[in-house]
């Protein structure tokens, strides 16, 4: 048995056209264009709008866009497998609904929770499909809806998070590309700097919990900023250093998006100029589990076959990781 | 590279002390013992109660109880996949939060959400990470407190679901036993038939949500039974016909417990006696993902290496699906 490679082969993505500047989030709390940009990176951000749309409406825009693009038939995909916070619904799982309304029939589907490590735990997962030789075609989606669980009455957080979503096809090769080493740690010793107190089984929602504005992302930002800025690096550094990759191997670090200090950080830790790491920080804001998706999807026409890729991510959990990506085809309109 | 089998090698599970019985469910809606019998086969169920209890509170209980009975280090685990459509938040992952409280402290975690068949999704999601050769001790935890979803003023659902956690073990093996075949489907033709519309990025909580009653459980019963008792059936004799399985092959069908009639009927579809049958709906009624792990729980000491097993199960989505089980070990105390 020759050993399988999972290789992405395409890319889709999709953000909402509605833009929430700096200077609208001025007219809705306490903050500056300034403060924002220095202390975090972002001008602006996406949001859905829009009575009943969920993070659906942008995963089926994601995954039609890649089948235009890869014109890969959507009754050839076995598995549809989507990352999210911010699914739909509480049941059925958003997967079945993005395979309904993309055509995916034959696929088996269901939703995964890895916060902002989201895609990278998901990544991981549909890779270990492909590796066993019994899938062929599985699509990986991940994204948030962050606007649907921020507060824009607490100007700590508000301004971090936006809407977007990203699908990579992951398909076996037997080639030398592809996932090719995954680091993925959590600590729940996390868990009360980052969470969303109410509307799961421990807090089922009631008046008093929205009331209390307890459906809504909580964050002590000092001290995840703490964790996220030495772990992000750490386990990116870890998995360099273990495929010997110097900083000239390098050709791309793709971190999650949260504060451009931490993608700062994480970059100079590995010795890589910035102008070789993907930032869209500015644009989209965290959209989360879309972040590193969206990045690629971004950046797709520049890679080329054999470009070494460090993917990173810090979350809620704490979970994070590392992935290294030895990406599989040249930029499609290079 | 030998071939690498995902075996089940222990169980724990959990279900809460506090009973609720017909008689209690009585005095809440317009029912009687008799019908709640007959239409669906439940006595009582057990209810997870205490503030702040999400279902980790189970899921924690189960994984220890299998630890103590395995005498594995927690420290060992490097996967904790936790399957529930009621986790206790919506971030950070139920997953981080079990590992953290039984010490699975070189663990990735995270939560998958596959309704009611979320056990079977979760182990075919585990066993492919066991036969990638990569990992080698998974944990799949799967439960739901369902009754933070129940709706105890509408007397069609209040009667189904129970609260209850079950957590199994996986491990490689070349031996041809474990995980022998997976049949997993998904339609979203499901979806209004079986749903929970608020709580989500599609519809935020809202004290108008709440006052419509729109965070508990939606079902259409009639039609959720018409294609749950064709697909369940239909797709357990699919998986034992490819097997070469006869009825007389067949050590146990391990269904999904929704409804006796249901399971009935995908006993009569393979021709395998109810003896050969697990039921424990009359005890615990409908926990979603836990059901089949609290069988096999139930079921240990009289499991026998070599026992072909067929589970299958069917939920919101929708999604269904049957596995054959190739049982590793003798029962424990047997
Ligand atoms: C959230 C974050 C941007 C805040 O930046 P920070 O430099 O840590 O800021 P602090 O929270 O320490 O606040 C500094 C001051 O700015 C104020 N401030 C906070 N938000 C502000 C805003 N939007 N505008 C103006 N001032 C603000 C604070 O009140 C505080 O004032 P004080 O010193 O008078 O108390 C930063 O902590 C961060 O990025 N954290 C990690 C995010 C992350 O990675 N999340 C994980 C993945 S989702
Ligand atoms: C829910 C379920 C038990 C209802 O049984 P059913 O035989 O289909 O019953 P119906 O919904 O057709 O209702 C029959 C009658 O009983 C009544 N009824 C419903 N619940 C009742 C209760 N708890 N007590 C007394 N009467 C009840 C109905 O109002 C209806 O009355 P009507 O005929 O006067 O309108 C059954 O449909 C079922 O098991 N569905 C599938 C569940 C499942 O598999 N879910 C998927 C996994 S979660």
């Amino acid at each position: 048995m020759e050993k399988i490679n999972a290789v992405i082969t395409g890319i889709g993505g999709y953000v909402p056209e509605d833009v929430l500047t700096n200077e609208d989030l001025c007219k809705m709390v306490d903050t500056t264009d300034e403060w924002i940009m220095s202390r975090v990176g972002i001008k602006e951000r996406r949001i859905l709008r829009g009575e009943g749309r969920g993070t659906s409406y942008m995963a089926i825009r994601a995954v039609k866009q890649l089948f235009e693009k890869t014109q890969v038939n959507p009754e050839d995909i076995e598995v549809v497998l989507f990352a999210s916070t911010t699914p739909d619904y509480h049941f059925p799982m958003t997967a079945s609904i993005i395979a309904y309304q993309t055509g995916c029939k034959n696929a088996m589907t269901f939703d995964m929770q890895g916060a902002c490590a989201g895609f990278l735990y998901a990544l991981e997962t549909g890779s270990n499909y492909i590796r066993t030789g019994r899938y062929h075609k599985v699509l990986v989606v991940a994204g948030d809806k962050m606007t649907a669980i921020t507060d824009y009455q607490d100007r700590t957080t508000c301004p971090l998070f936006g809407d977007g979503c990203g699908a990579v096809l992951l398909e076996p090769t037997t080639e030398e590309i592809g996932v090719m080493d995954v680091i993925l740690r959590t600590d729940g010793i996390g868990f009360p700097h980052l969470f969303m107190k109410a509307g799961g089984s421990a807090y089922p929602p009631t008046h008093e919990t929205i009331d209390r504005r307890e459906h809504y992302v909580y964050q002590d930002g000092r001290t995840v900023f703490k964790y996220a800025v030495t772990s992000m690096a750490d386990v990116a550094a870890e998995i360099a250093e273990r495929n010997h990759l110097t900083q000239d191997d390098i050709a791309w670090i793709v971190p999650h998006q949260a504060n451009l200090r931490i993608i700062d950080a994480t970059a100079k830790r590995l010795g890589v100029p910035l102008e070789k790491v993907m930032i869209n920080i500015q644009k989209y804001g965290n959209t989360s589990a879309g972040t590193i998706p969206l990045c690629l999807w971004e950046w797709e026409d520049k890679l080329k076959k054999g470009d070494n890729l460090i993917l990173a991510a810090f979350g809620a959990g704490f979970t994070w990781g590392s992935i290294y990506l030895k990406w599989g085809y040249d930029g499609k309109k290079a």
